[in-house]
């Protein structure tokens, strides 16, 4: 089940960055299960990674080659986290990345591992290796809509983006893809995102827009408030375009930065339309609140209650628990008969009670709809803040009682 | 769906304390939902009340006429929480104290009003009213059993607990009640406790001990992670058995302090094990933490993940997502090497990843239980922590779903 059509749009190829697939049969024979990726020589890289304190051998290991060395090759294997696997998970993640260096002629600094999949197991390093000639075979400008195939676990299905912007009469590309259904929370989750773009950007400045732009997107989607130990998500810049964004030129760098703002926003939202067992996609808006944490507290608290999730599922309006959320948020002095509640455009709450214009059918009609949007103006200042989120269905809970079996 | 067998104990009689139930047809025709409570004059009464800032109309009345007057009466009705009602609901909670009132012949702040069951519908107050004549008539101490049943809304089971203490020749009764299933959560819940004790205890002391003793029992259970807006825990003390705890006699303090406990840990844990849609009852303790703050952060986040309650549901021993709920609970510079974790008595994590003496059928005949005990070992300090949740199954979902039609 995922909310929406779900049809990637056209991928356009980003000069510099080749993606190639192959088959590792990690959790089952036949999957393509590992995605290579390449970055042209004198790209630049910026990554951001979970705040997990058990977070995975090959997060850790990103974070030091990121550190070490210019990064040319990532690699992806799913079926299989390599988290909670103590030093032997470490050996087994360089091991990974040395074969890839040896194979492709580069420092082993250069080389960053990302696993996903189930917790606590062993990786099986040598079915990876085995498959890395093939991937290599394979690498390709145009194999965006195989790779984001390629890392895939409990998503139904391929999650991709991509644009192209037009400046003094050059073109620059952003594509990307991504993966995750469940453990999806701030903070990166079961996420894994990687997006390339041909426009040369100094190292500095990419990592900059990437936080930003992640903590508007990535980081405002929920799907059952778990965060995983191995999320990541990386921006590429080749500098094939002949197009340097440096901040100089503000218009660039603006219409870039909103590109890249559409694009990590679309594969994010992708990722809760294919929340795990998911019937509609929500989006919770705050408005006016005083700060940022308590339009995010009184966001979250809706996003994570099982009542409010539950009630989505079956469709039912019942505002009397989006209600009791807000007044749970832990929001100091809150003026209960200040704030207003709204589904889309049909006033609920008001005057501490229910709205006095509302009818059940109004509600209803909103409910019976896939999307829904969930306003909650609290009128004590200026910010306004949304986040992302999912039902809590039957399906949810199929999936992941029976997912290691 | 609930855990344990749920046959209730022999239930002693209250001396001075009596109950009536009857029926007012609120939800259904004939169910049995109103309930009167009576205390002696003379008596003293302890409360806590939910930190919801929406909290609904009967509690914002009982803390008014709790500070203005002795009580001598609490009603109780389900089917309707009178929250998110604004001034209307203020004014029906109003009328039915004053009905109260005047057929008791005590003035309208000695009576105390408490409302569960559904959010933001108004409160049917002719139908409360018209059932107090025969409430009133059916008070009796030995309406326990009745009054536990009477005050249930989605519980499967009546929830009831009572012991009886010997000092020098004399016996102190401590008999309560409780209800809730769903959303429970520390600050109390949709959940309701009525504990009485003949003994006397001045009345600063008994709202001390009351503090103190819910702290460790009614605020530690979690099912479903929501506060709800009505929740209210009362402690009575009539004095009738001639026995006087004031605090000045250690050892009979003592005595009486570890029977309320004894007496309100059986009703919350009563209340878990009635959780919406649970199969499993599971103890999650914390050890040698630093402070208590993180040991509850880490047992809290533990007990309301979704991937970990969805595993319980399926007796998967899913160690990993566990391992994963503590690297995110947000503690400063864990030491992910020198922490433990258990399934009841078989080690399951160590040394920052799958301990080397765990086999997957020792974790899987741990899961296949109904209790079972998480145990995580810091070693980090002295405090110990525990909490008390189920697990998340599709009947959890179907319930909450359905609640409204």
């Amino acid at each position: 089940m995922a909310v929406g059509p779900g049809t990637l749009p056209q991928l356009h190829p980003v000069s510099g960055f080749r993606l190639g697939i192959a088959s590792a049969g990690i959790k089952k024979p036949g999957r393509r299960d590992v995605v290579l990726m390449e970055l042209a020589e004198g790209s630049t890289l910026a990554g951001v990674y979970t705040l997990n304190a058990f977070c995975a051998a090959p997060v850790r290991i990103c974070k030091q080659h990121q550190a070490a060395s210019p990064s040319r090759y990532m690699l992806v294997n799913t079926g299989n986290a390599n988290a909670g696997t103590g030093e032997q998970g470490m050996a087994d993640a360089m091991a990974c990345c040395e074969a890839v260096a040896e194979r492709c002629a580069v420092p082993v600094e250069a080389v960053l591992p990302y696993s996903t999949g189930v917790i606590g197991e062993p990786l099986p390093v040598d079915k990876i290796i085995a498959a890395l000639d093939a991937a290599k075979a394979d690498l390709s400008e145009d194999n965006w809509e195989a790779a984001a195939s390629g890392i895939m676990t409990t998503d139904t299905r391929p999650k991709a983006a991509s644009e192209q912007i037009q400046y003094q009469g050059k073109t620059i590309t952003l594509t990307g893809i991504s993966k995750g259904s469940g453990m999806i929370m701030p903070n990166m989750a079961t996420m894994l995102g990687y997006v390339a773009t041909d426009a040369e950007v100094p190292q500095e400045l990419l990592q900059q827009w990437l936080t930003n732009v992640a903590d508007r997107s990535f980081n405002r989607i929920t799907v059952d408030g778990d965060t995983s130990t191995n999320d990541s998500c990386m921006l590429a810049a080749t500098g094939a375009s002949g197009v340097r964004i440096d901040g100089s030129d503000y218009e660039l760098a603006a219409l870039f930065t909103e590109a890249l703002e559409r694009v990590m926003l679309e594969l994010a939202h992708a990722i809760v339309r294919d929340g795990e067992g998911a019937t509609k996609f929500v989006e919770i808006c705050v408005e006016s609140a005083g700060t940022s944490p308590e339009a995010l507290d009184v966001a979250y608290t809706i996003a994570h209650s099982p009542l409010v999730k539950t009630a989505l599922f079956a469709s039912d309006p019942n505002w009397g628990r989006i209600l009791a959320c807000v007044g749970r948020a832990g929001i100091d002095n809150l003026d209960l008969d200040a704030l207003q509640i709204y589904l889309n455009d049909v006033c609920i709450v008001e005057n501490g009670g229910r709205a006095a214009s509302y009818t059940e059918e109004a509600g209803q009609a909103v409910m019976d709809g896939e999307e829904i949007l969930i306003r909650v103006v609290l009128n004590r200042g200026q910010v306004t803040e949304r986040v992302w989120t999912t039902d809590l269905s039957h399906d949810y809970v199929s999936i992941n009682a029976d997912y290691r079996s």
